[in-house]
């Protein structure tokens, strides 16, 4: 077999795979942000005609899914394998979304990072051989985020500056063997780094030494720099766990703020949509992925993108018992050109 | 690249990962059943020195991965990635174990399939050239899953007749690309299959349906028997799940009766330890493998095993809301030898 690592941490895809289709779906306070007229299907319900916020998060995964085959002009028969993840607990976004569909399911957990983790997932299928066309899906609903890790939305609880908002959105992507790209060419898989951040609204600081840490070894396993991409994205930091990755990399002497942004900071207007530091949940950096990132690449307006998927590994019961934030972070490099 | 798929849902490892340790960790309740003799550690103490239940199934995933790795002759360095999930809301039982290990760690949510998914996820690093090294975890704690699942255990809820017991245990297999076994030779992802069953204390019941497709294809997708293997084994059905699935194949003329076991009906003393249905939980599946069965295996009493994960995928609010309960199976075949 060839050998497809790189460094201890890296991938190096010997056959890249390319990305056939992707689609994105969100709700109205997304289809009334920065981004508005790149997302397939923007929803004027939030609750997407379902009776309960969770059903509302898989009706919105069951779109994103249809969305992408349609795109590609597959069915779910096409699909070999699927890796999926959210923030519900017990992951039921995604198990509910795919029951019935005969599609083979591998299920995730990787919070916010799931884009990205997925993405990798679906690459290593396909260039190991194990799948000819390989799916990745997420999602993340704000009233059913709200709800599970904060307070109950009737309560209408204040929330504090640090804070982001859960994005109420699905992405999905569609990879094949061959294809006329962007091509996955490589990636690298994420430690679990906690550096003592017990603020549970405060996730940018808890996940930004975890983006660092990630970057920081894609650059050493492939040997490059900041300018060998168009575009660095998190998804998603926020307006300060971005500031922490740019101070992170300063004190390495690198200088990374002209290629650098973050979908949390992306996804909404900061100043007029009430956001505090931004967006953040598996949807943020899905979306902004999906419709945005990906559309940029198919104008060939970015060519080079190395998209790191953040996600801060708590649950109240965690919080409950005083413990900090774990993080973890996976970099997907995308590329117009297969190297 | 190598092809490593066989059919849709099958994979083929054109190099079997070979297992180079395994290590089981449990507690006191299951220290006193048939299995006993077989685990490396059992804890006379269910809080495992913590001060809480979610620590104490975190401090199990600790033990389990530095006895794994001790009977491997390894350190943390050695692994170049693991796969691990767990029950709890946002996985917390590994994303806490291993944080500050510097592991790059792939998350997962299989619920009490996650023994299985994890050691088909390892296998196919491996023998896809991604990984030397790599590592499956999960683990399950009695009360901090009754808690989460279904009543504080102060409460003393009436359990139901089919109800399963959580198996308070920690699995960890270490695989690496050359040894001398034993060795995963294939797997068979599973699809979510939901026949309607809405009563959550009959979870047997609800992924037996799963078990049985997935078993079905993988036997379809090799052009294998029942007989082709010395033991089919499932985790966790427990006694009524383990009798649905030999039910559903004699209705396809195929008896599997006298190669078929169930980890949940095995873990346990069922007329004895009051565990009704028998044993669940990733931690049962994990520590039947890791425990007994890789040991007959080492003895050649056991040469050919198809090891079935079998997962529920609910939750307690898809429950409160009247859901019927999505379950999966993923199945991995273990081999003496390489072919």
């Amino acid at each position: 077999m060839t050998t497809q690592h790189r460094g201890r941490q890296s991938i190096c895809f010997a056959s890249p795979p390319s990305i056939k289709a992707a689609a994105s779906v969100v709700g109205k306070k997304e289809g009334e942000g920065p981004l508005k007229t790149y997302f397939d299907l923007v929803s004027q319900d939030t609750k997407f005609a379902q009776s309960s916020w969770e059903k509302a998060e898989n009706q919105m995964q069951k779109l994103a899914l249809q969305t992408v085959l349609k795109k590609a002009s597959l069915t779910n028969q096409d699909l070999d394998v699927i890796f999926s993840g959210d923030l519900l607990n017990q992951c039921i976004g995604s198990n509910f979304s795919l029951r019935g569909t005969g599609i083979p399911a591998l299920g995730l957990y990787g919070a916010c990072s799931t884009m990205a983790e997925s993405l990798l997932m679906a690459s290593a299928a396909i260039s190991g051989g194990y799948a000819a066309c390989a799916a990745a899906l997420t999602s993340s609903h704000f009233a059913s985020s709200e709800r599970q890790y904060r307070f109950p939305l009737g309560y209408g609880g204040q929330r504090t500056p640090t804070a982001q908002w859960t994005v109420t959105g699905s992405g999905a992507i569609v990879l094949q063997a061959e294809g006329r790209g962007p091509y996955i060419t490589g990636a690298t898989v994420g430690t679990i780094v906690d550096k003592g951040i017990k603020d549970a609204n405060n996730m940018g600081a808890a996940m930004a030494p975890a983006a660092y840490e990630t970057i920081r070894a894609h650059f050493d396993d492939f040997s490059l720099a900041p300018e060998d991409y168009d575009l660095i994205v998190t998804g998603d930091l926020g307006k300060l766990g971005k500031e922490l990755v740019i101070e992170l990399f300063r004190r390495d002497g690198v200088s990374i703020a002209s290629r650098y942004d973050d979908c949390g900071t992306m996804i909404y207007d900061l100043k007029k949509q009430d956001v505090h530091c931004g967006g953040s949940g598996c949807g943020c950096s899905a979306v902004v992925l999906c419709g945005f990132l990906l559309r940029q690449m198919a104008l060939r307006k970015l060519n080079r993108v190395l998209f790191c998927g953040t996600g801060a590994l708590l649950s109240p019961v965690s919080t409950q018992q005083g413990e900090s934030v774990p993080s973890v972070c996976h970099a997907v490099s995308i590329r117009s050109e297969r190297s």
